[in-house]
């Protein structure tokens, strides 16, 4: 079918590079979607098989300054997978690196989308027995103006469609209240450009209002827009708020021998939702706005979790979401 | 022991009266605290029993604007409930009704303790196995200064402190990253005045750096400080991500015959996981800095919830809070 391949950092993420590379395996077995490592051919050639390998000399750290280390690190694998987006050899790329640098080599390489302000992380909220809610800035941008945000609902608004197939998606602002006078002077200024926002309803969304944080878990709304700082603390709430959940229902289960025999008659009805809640079968979150693909995925992805943006990073690519939000947000 | 009655809002909350004065009543006789019950004689003493009431002919809705209620409604339960802690004829006003309305009332009618710039809702939020982290501010004040939230620090330590016995609060900023460069420019300044800020030292507590979302459900810290924003949209996230998962799980728990039955055995080891998420068993969230005790209850609360408010109410009282809440704010 032609499609480029996509591009794979071998070297990040916690478990880089040996899941990475085995997910990037899988991915072409399983899905038939070319794939091509980008990092330290010295590390990735005994593990890659027939894998082809753009070289990158350098390995930017989980805990690096992604702004420095981009501009400094200029053959490092992130910066070397974003060039190979820019230069047509690659149709998107896939990190479960540092998610500043990610974003940063993205940015840098690639460029925004004609329009775009700044770029915005749209992550999907898991929601049990229903399509994931798009959480967007998920952390990209610490502070916003209510003309970002506004931008952002467009662009989530694009993904929703693009990813989830939502006809119509409901975008909804969070805030701590649903009338319009409640939250903060950036969130009562954002309600009224939505509210009258054209732009939204070209854009092909709805805006429902407000909405909070208990709704961002259930089927009442699709798109939740936020400032990066709101965005980010939702999800590692969320994030933590589950495993302890998790962890002590699990306690619960292991308890007595009793409670084992029970969990185990238990467990397969649970499963569909354990893999629900499993962030490696989100497919990772999407870097919205740059002039390319990129996908950014957990720090802890194992194969499974590359697999499945790799699946992503080709139904994106396929339904060409980039062209998308380039009309999307297009100035007028 | 001459301890003051505590004085129960008899109107308000979405199971009021009923569950309200049942609770009221329950509380009474099990612990042995006196309640007076504030509102509508005409609606409470057919349910009160022996309990006395302090009359108050209106009642500000769950939905209405805190603001404009208070100052016209004079004579609702809320505001006279504060003026009965005010005027020395109780030891506490408990509210299960409007959150808003609630605080304007406290802080209208008791007003603010000496060097206290704006009062801050401390919500305990449940950690499984573990006692609860306290979160503030979790919504009385959307937009905070630096100065106002090292306030909340101390503030929250002393809860911490003399509500669950935490000899030296850990107290954690919320932010997008444990770096100190991590975050809006809010938080980065904070950061710098708790780094260096002897008064939370003097208040008792010891500053452990940003924490993240994940953190807050976690024996990892004691006391979380952010904005009311950040705040209320972290609690009603927890509490929207917990409404959804138990009730994915309660799913598979009824799916067969054979789940039911499996369940049954699991039931008696979940209770005490779930007594502890049951917002029922907190006692209600704290109106840290007003010159008086307030709890406020969550708005569907049980006869239950009212009596361990009223146990929490008996047990700050007796702990002298507003007295150590003075000395740790006072100016200097």
């Amino acid at each position: 079918m032609g499609m480029l391949p996509v591009a794979v950092d071998g070297m990040g993420g916690d478990r880089a590079p040996s899941e990475i590379v085995d997910g990037a395996r899988r991915a072409v077995a399983e899905l038939g979607v070319p794939v091509v490592l980008v990092g330290q051919p010295e590390v990735l050639e005994p593990l890659a098989g027939d894998l082809p390998i753009i070289p990158a000399s350098e390995v930017i750290a989980m805990d690096a300054d992604p702004g420095s280390s981009v501009r400094r690190m200029k053959d490092s694998s992130l910066v070397r997978a974003a060039e190979a987006v820019r230069d047509g050899k690659a149709s998107a790329m896939i990190s479960a690196g540092n998610t500043g640098a990610t974003m940063a080599s993205a940015l840098l390489r690639m460029g925004r989308i004609k329009g775009v302000s700044r770029p915005a992380i749209a992550t999907p909220i898991p929601v049990p027995g229903h399509r994931p809610t798009v959480l967007l800035d998920a952390g990209a941008n610490a502070e916003c103006s209510a003309e970002l945000l506004v931008q952002f609902a467009q662009m989530g608004t694009v993904f929703a469609r693009e990813r989830y197939g939502v006809a119509e998606p409901r975008v909804g602002l969070l805030s701590i209240g649903e009338e319009p006078t409640k939250g903060t002077s950036l969130v009562k200024e954002t309600h009224q450009l939505l509210s009258a926002s054209s732009t939204l309803v070209a854009a092909g969304g709805r805006f429902v209002g407000n909405v909070e944080g208990r709704d961002v878990m259930t089927p009442d709304v699709d798109v939740v827009v936020t400032d990066g700082f709101t965005g980010n603390i939702v999800l590692k709430t969320l994030e933590g708020g589950m495993r302890a959940l998790v962890g002590a229902i699990l306690e619960a289960f292991a308890a007595s021998a009793e409670a084992k025999a029970a969990s185990d008659v238990l467990l397969p009805g649970l499963l569909p939702l354990y893999a629900t809640l499993d962030p490696d079968n989100t497919g990772g979150a999407m870097l919205l706005g740059v002039d390319g693909l990129c996908l950014i995925s957990h720090g802890s992805s194992s194969a499974t979790a590359v697999v499945n943006a790799v699946r992503v990073a080709r139904e994106l690519h396929d339904s060409g979401i980039v062209e998308h939000l380039r009309l999307a947000v297009a100035p007028t």
